[in-house]
């Protein structure tokens, strides 16, 4: 199908979700749901291609496990859609309602932004969350996924569709763009008349393309050279399980922690302690100078350069900058970091206020593991990404962040 | 001076004016008003020279009227940054607080957006409106006027900027980009590391421009194709009064009705009465067949082709459509506008909340007349432009929409 097509089909198809009552997204939800699991052979036999299509062009262990759909892993997506069914409708709420002197009233309302475009790499389970989210929120949606994933997020999609269909709903509430050439991407980037937002999720590579190439708004994800501090009048224990933590529990993650800083003050007595339990999980350390000096006599610390500092490794790799205050700190992680997330540990309440006032970034953390970022542990149910831009909406985004609002005025003839 | 050196100074000064408390920017803000005034005779003398470029490059009598600057309109500008001094401070407000089963506490802030960028065209009060108000809310802002409106923008800017240094403030809280290359404005758009939101203001052209080229998240505003709808249980006094509003009180702005969508029913008893008044006031009526029928024996109206339907006229001309129904109304308005302003004149409740909820603008009317769509009429004080897009702020934009928020997260060691 022509893209344009598409584009007109989805912006259709977005006045009629919009105004499909919470019960009814509900229930259309937990159908959904239903029909996947009754259609997970389907759905596996599809990903088989896709998997083995991957293992021909050599995909990396890692993606392929990403790739990879089983029962389990069918049941979860299910079970997330029936989760989204659960969580509280965000449309029609009114935010605000004002009174002028002219008697009009004017009330800001939340409304679906209208239709949503995702693209996103090799991660079928990608397609029914998005899905599902959006279509809760009220929106259609259009998904360009990776082209490693086609026959798999084709399998989910014509379920979704299809249950739609059956139920008396437009299909075009969900469409998949097919086609896998690199133009095809570039030119649903600038299909503004039909698309209201586009959330790329993926890769630096592919975010960067969007940002670089879209005309359409774009909420700009991900990316996360994430940094903890360790203030001078940090608490060590705490500082060593939440660095373990922030750079261990999964590296591949944007809430991971990439950098230390570490006060002048604490960083001989610490770093030697902290680099034991980092060795003991093969954690490679790239330091400065004045922090290699402090972990002298250890082997196998590595000297940073300036390119480490700017550096989301997602790897077990860990640089080391040294500073004298928490000020320095503070220029330090706004010179480098991507706008994610950023970690002070102190039991000093003054160095950790200006730590979060000043820190540049979507979430600003005081003596919490920056693995926190993230739409289910923050209460919000649902997550379709962490925005790392200041417009529109900054760390983590639920239900009520894929909501835009409108003002309706209402009065009896008034003209100005 | 290079781009890049104004972009690393905004950067760097806009760590220092979001530090700044609501009373030092209430001070600077009163104390800039004051130097313009007292600078009128330079500010003057400098905007004649724009002028007198203006006259030589036989710029349009309207345009050279927005140009002018004379006593009057400076002390107008001071007034405009004294107003803004009285607003509330938007900064540092906890919108949010909630504590998670682990017992970490999240609270939800609102902080500056950074660098706000302005590209915008010649209107000189424009650079101290724009100044008055990201200042307030706490951002640093680089300028690009148009270049007809350089000498006035330089005069305005440097008095600006010697108040705030001899306050002891770093200057650099605003800056204006001299070059006049288009290849300048482009490289302006692509400055992602410096500049955190973009603001075109301007005509069509600009905004396209904008749009298209810009990495940086932009805002766009003004492009207003607005409607008003008379339903067939119209008042037909509310409807005439309204429409004569919207149409004739200001014709150049982008609140101003351009479109006309009449109910079958009404259309003879109500379009001879309106297309009177509005001939009384010169507007040229471009009607389809079934509104020309109408109006019969009416000489003057022009028959509608369906370019007009799309049209931002601003001028003194109006198309009128003729529908079936309110849902047919709805169809039409949501097919040809362009996000801006709508507005229903009806009496029937159930048509004002159908119009009200389907309806796809930022402002939604019934029974008021679209020119309120404006930051100062909203009650908000003040306004930086009208946004027609979804993404983070839509309608009249004041200083709360020129902040972002962060979240912070305190705890006593939380680990996942």
């Amino acid at each position: 199908m022509e893209l344009s097509e598409i584009g007109k089909r989805a912006k259709s198809a977005k006045y009629e979700v919009a105004l499909l009552d919470t019960e009814t997204k509900n229930a259309l939800l937990n159908q959904i749901a239903d029909a996947i699991v009754a259609d997970a052979q389907t759905i596996i036999t599809q990903n088989a291609i896709d998997m083995e299509n991957g293992r021909k062009n050599n995909m990396h262990p890692g993606l392929l496990d990403r790739l990879m759909l089983n029962e389990d892993r069918v049941e979860a997506i299910a079970e997330g859609l029936r989760q989204v069914a659960e969580l509280p409708d965000p449309v029609g709420q009114v935010l605000e309602t004002f009174t002028r002197p002219n008697q009009m009233v004017i009330e800001k309302v939340s409304v679906p932004m209208g239709v949503i475009g995702i693209i996103y790499e090799s991660r079928p389970n990608v397609t029914p969350d998005a899905f599902g989210l959006c279509f809760k929120a009220g929106n259609a949606v259009i998904l360009k996924g990776g082209s490693d994933c086609l026959y798999s997020n084709k399998a989910i999609t014509d379920c979704i569709r299809k249950t739609l269909s059956e139920n008396g709903h437009n299909p075009d509430m969900i469409q998949l763009i097919e086609a896998t050439d690199r133009s095809v991407t570039a030119e649903f980037m600038k299909m503004k008349e039909y698309v209201d937002v586009l959330i790329p999720r993926g890769g630096a590579g592919l975010i960067r393309a969007v940002v670089e190439n879209a005309t359409i708004p774009v909420i700009e994800t991900g990316t996360g050279n994430c940094h903890v501090y360790v203030d001078k009048e940090a608490d060590m224990a705490k500082a060593i399980a939440i660095i373990m933590n922030a750079k261990t529990q999964r590296i591949g993650v944007c809430n991971a922690c990439e950098s230390l800083v570490v006060h002048s003050q604490i960083k001989d007595a610490f770093l030697p302690q902290l680099a034991k339990a980092l060795q003991e999980k093969s954690v490679e350390i790239r330091a400065d100078e004045r922090a290699m000096e402090a972990m002298d006599g250890i082997d196998g610390i590595i000297s940073a350069t300036e390119e480490d500092f700017g550096k989301e490794y997602l790897d077990y790799i860990l640089s080391v900058k040294t500073v004298d205050s928490v000020e320095e700190a503070i220029a330090h992680i706004n010179k480098y970091n991507t706008g994610h997330s950023e970690c002070i540990v102190t039991e000093d309440d003054k160095a950790a206020a200006k730590f979060k006032q000043q820190v540049d970034a979507a979430c600003v953390y005081v003596n919490v593991s920056t693995r926190f970022t993230d739409g289910f542990e923050f209460g919000f149910g649902a997550e379709i990404g962490i925005s790392t831009q200041k417009l529109h909406a900054r760390g983590p985004m639920g239900l009520r962040e894929l909501n835009s609002y409108k003002y309706t005025i209402s009065g009896d003839g008034q003209i100005r």
